[in-house]
């Protein structure tokens, strides 16, 4: 049984998660989280769903050591490639970004033309038609890979002429289909929000699963009476970084997204677990 | 001692080796070649070094059990990061990129300013430099990190406007400093050769260290006598090539480079080595 006032454990492939355990911290303030970037093997958007699996089981192997009461894979990648895979071996909740972005796209979708952009990786799985299908299989979904964007905002080009050019090119073919709504669906594209919402137009509704899964914990910790106590120790220690690599990088791209609390970051090496 | 008759060991993080493998081919047509890209940990140009010198022991551990006569890191990043340290663990030849292309550039050049472009890793590890230095002091290097290069070439905008645009802005600051020689420090720039070479004009001569690695591995062979007999076994298993992820995509792109040997891949789990 999980102790209630235990970490959240949260990992991506990099960077990119952070945008949800940002939403975490703002939903849920006295949440302690424990978060992993696997800045050594990053990214995972083009990797096969069988190497992303196995990366997933060491990341959990690793956080498991760190006696976590949830889990929030926040990838979309390894969402969709190793959620349903590792859900059963554990006794802990395991959340990750996709189904929570895929019930909000279907609650804001009028005419049921949903989009859907993300990595080579996410959009061959098909996991976010199938989990919309599932819910209500209607909707016509249009999933879009756009492999560029990842390393154009981990370069820092979130407002510039080439980022403009290569994104209009990727959600030219979604203009196509009607779409009204667009799940920004890899957790890098909310650094793009601004870019992306101008191409598409006001017309079109942007579905952010950072926010929903974070709202989706939030349900889920309650429901399992887990919400931890609020004077359940020292708010200094409250958040621990780790990644797989190059610790002082992760830290000062991590201070300049996240409200002041990242004192350091430890690297370990994930291929042990 | 080694087999004149085993395989040459050719590694990169992954595609990008192809192009000094092609060199190989072309100058030595004899030679047997057992290639590994890591495509499950690809790139390693963002990585630290220290990853990078694990990473690079893993793959050297596994192409022993290839029975290699001679280890080629075909990658820049690495024989940046990992060459010194492992260099002499070995009773093997082992050959990086870094040597012959800056041999060719200090050749060339008659003003004495030398370009270099690469990935993070290669620029600032400074080996580039270092070994120019070492060469001839009085030469004046400048290096250029170009992260996005590599992967708009995976993407295959090789003749592109935007690829046009992004490698404009990072040449122009060598345009500055007057070079007449630049070197093409990165195993994917050759695939950029006409847009780099229009870009900085026909006064500045670009030294690609594919071409010159091959001639380098060519006298050493010469000189440990481990060149093949021209006449050892049949050639139809002359190219072997193990990948740590995604074999299929990375025999496609292999078919689309080299002249036509690639009949598949094999993917290994390479944290095993």
């Amino acid at each position: 049984m999980a102790d209630r006032n235990s970490p959240i454990g949260v990992f991506d492939s990099g960077v990119g998660g952070l945008t949800v355990a940002r939403e975490i911290m703002r939903q849920m303030p006295d949440e302690k989280i424990v978060y992993f970037g696997d800045t050594a093997r990053v990214p995972y958007g083009n990797k096969s769903c069988s190497t992303v699996i196995r990366f997933t089981r060491q990341i959990i192997r690793f956080l498991m050591t760190q006696d976590v009461k949830a889990i929030v894979i926040a990838c979309n990648t390894a969402t969709a490639c190793a959620l349903e895979t590792v859900e059963n071996d554990l006794d802990i909740p395991i959340l990750g970004v996709i189904h929570a972005g895929a019930r909000t796209a279907i609650e804001s979708t009028k005419n049921g033309k949903i989009g859907i952009i993300g990595t080579e990786g996410t959009i061959r799985s098909g996991v976010y038609s199938r989990v919309i299908k599932e819910m209500r299989e209607d909707i016509e979904v249009t999933g879009k890979p756009c492999p560029l964007l990842v390393p154009l905002v981990e370069e820092g080009l979130l407002h510039d002429s080439v980022t403009d050019e290569i994104a209009s090119r990727y959600l030219s073919e979604l203009k196509g289909k009607y779409i009204d709504t667009l799940v920004l669906g890899c957790t890098h594209y909310p650094l793009l929000r601004s870019t992306v919402g101008r191409l598409m137009g006001p017309e079109v509704t942007l579905v952010n699963p950072a926010y929903e899964t974070a709202l989706e914990l939030k349900q889920v910790l309650e429901e399992q009476g887990l919400i931890c106590d609020p004077d359940n120790g020292s708010s200094i220690d409250k958040y621990h970084f780790y990644v797989s690599d190059l610790a002082e990088k992760f830290t000062s791209f991590a201070a300049s997204i996240l409200p002041g609390q990242v004192k350091e970051t430890r690297q370990i090496n994930i291929e042990e677990f």
